[in-house]
């Protein structure tokens, strides 16, 4: 089912740089996942990110050997579309796209903590919020943060979440977070290099939808 | 804002068969309306119409002399298709696709009917939710019922819904509503007799998403 664990994330050079195709191949199995939450609404979503990892890859494959890091893409679109940017191109569809990777990670990382609402151990409401409080809230308007609140009823159980990240596979549940943590380490190590980027190129906005 | 009031349905012939081309042509402004609900997360919704009519545009440019009515394709697709249909192609699209359109309908009757909350005159709730609860709501799940009653509180005021109908000119309200029951007289013929094509070819499904 989830394709997530399978498709580890490098480690990232000395300098942080993260090089574009490489993230590229690995982030677009990241839509995948949205499948294992369950409802079909959740495609919504799923296209969003997908929208943004199209809209990156669009501007890499214009010039591939111009455009070999993250950074040169951002740098790139600033000289080009200076009065508009950051909110242009594939430096906004990152932006974005940071932010649903953050949210993934936040999630998994609760997950894998051990975090959970003891009064109801298979309920992973309580990872989901503060992976929304974290990541998203502040970007998003009353209205959609009511839709997130609608949305939270669909979350899956814990039990059928972690069998799905092992693709349906019945794995006993410490192996399943010992996969997850595995892949939070280079997974965590590049959306903090993606973030520091955007605070370091001054790329961040905080506008909310 | 709204194109709507200014494409208007072409009146049906006798025999209640609709033109393909002519429908695509006029359907494909339609998804506009949904900018005048206010909030840009109604893309959510405008997007999944917008995909209805690529498909049904679709099927027809592969042969435009084939599918001069809206039954030709369902009729072909039918025989091509007999294990899937008709959850498959355009007859899907159309299935989903007329559901929206009533939706709009029912809430545009209902405004030039003059339906209101009178403790509430300027809020079109009372509206909106006569329109989804004949059009939508049994085809939906608990989930996306929940999201529906979120975003209902997204709706715009009476007033501005209005106007943005009017393409954001002050227009006297009892002119704009002539203006919608004008509309209303052959979209709504147009729909009935996708419908009744849907009853009589047994060609509707009641599945819910
Ligand atoms: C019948 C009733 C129907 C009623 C109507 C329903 C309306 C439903 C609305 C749902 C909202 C879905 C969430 C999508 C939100 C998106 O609006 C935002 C901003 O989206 C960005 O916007 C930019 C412009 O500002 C560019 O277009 C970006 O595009 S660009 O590539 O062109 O630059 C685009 O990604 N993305 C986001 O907030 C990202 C969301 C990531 C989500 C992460 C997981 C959350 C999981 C929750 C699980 C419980
Ligand atoms: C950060 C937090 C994020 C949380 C996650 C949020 C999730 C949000 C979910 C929003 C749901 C949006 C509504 C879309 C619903 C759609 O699922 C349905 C069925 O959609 C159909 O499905 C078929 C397969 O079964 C085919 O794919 C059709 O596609 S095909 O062309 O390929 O055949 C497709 O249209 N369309 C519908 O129900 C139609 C909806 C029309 C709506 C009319 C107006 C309502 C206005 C309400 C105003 C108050």
């Amino acid at each position: 089912m989830s394709l997530l664990l399978d498709n580890q994330f490098k480690e990232l050079p000395p300098d942080k740089s993260v090089d574009t195709k490489l993230f590229l191949d690995t982030v677009s199995h990241i839509p995948a996942f949205f499948d294992c939450l369950g409802s079909t609404v959740f495609s919504v979503i799923k296209s969003d990110i997908n929208g943004n990892i199209t809209k990156i890859r669009g501007v890499y494959m214009k010039d591939p050997a111009k455009y070999v890091t993250l950074q040169d893409i951002l740098v790139a679109e600033r000289e080009a579309h200076a009065a508009e940017w950051p909110k242009v191109g594939a430096t906004l569809a990152l932006m974005w796209l940071k932010r649903g990777l953050r949210f993934i990670q936040i999630l998994l990382q609760s997950l894998a903590d051990g975090d959970r609402d003891e009064n109801n151990p298979n309920l992973i409401q309580v990872n989901v919020t503060k992976a929304y409080q974290e990541a998203l809230k502040k970007y998003h308007g009353w209205f959609v943060q009511r839709i997130f609140q609608a949305a939270l009823h669909a979350a899956p159980y814990r039990s059928n979440f972690l069998k799905a990240l092992s693709k349906g596979e019945e794995v006993k549940e410490e192996d399943c977070l010992a996969n997850v943590r595995q892949f939070l380490v280079n997974y965590t190590a590049t959306i903090d290099a993606i973030y520091d980027m955007y605070t370091d190129l001054n790329a961040e906005l905080d506008y909310t939808v």
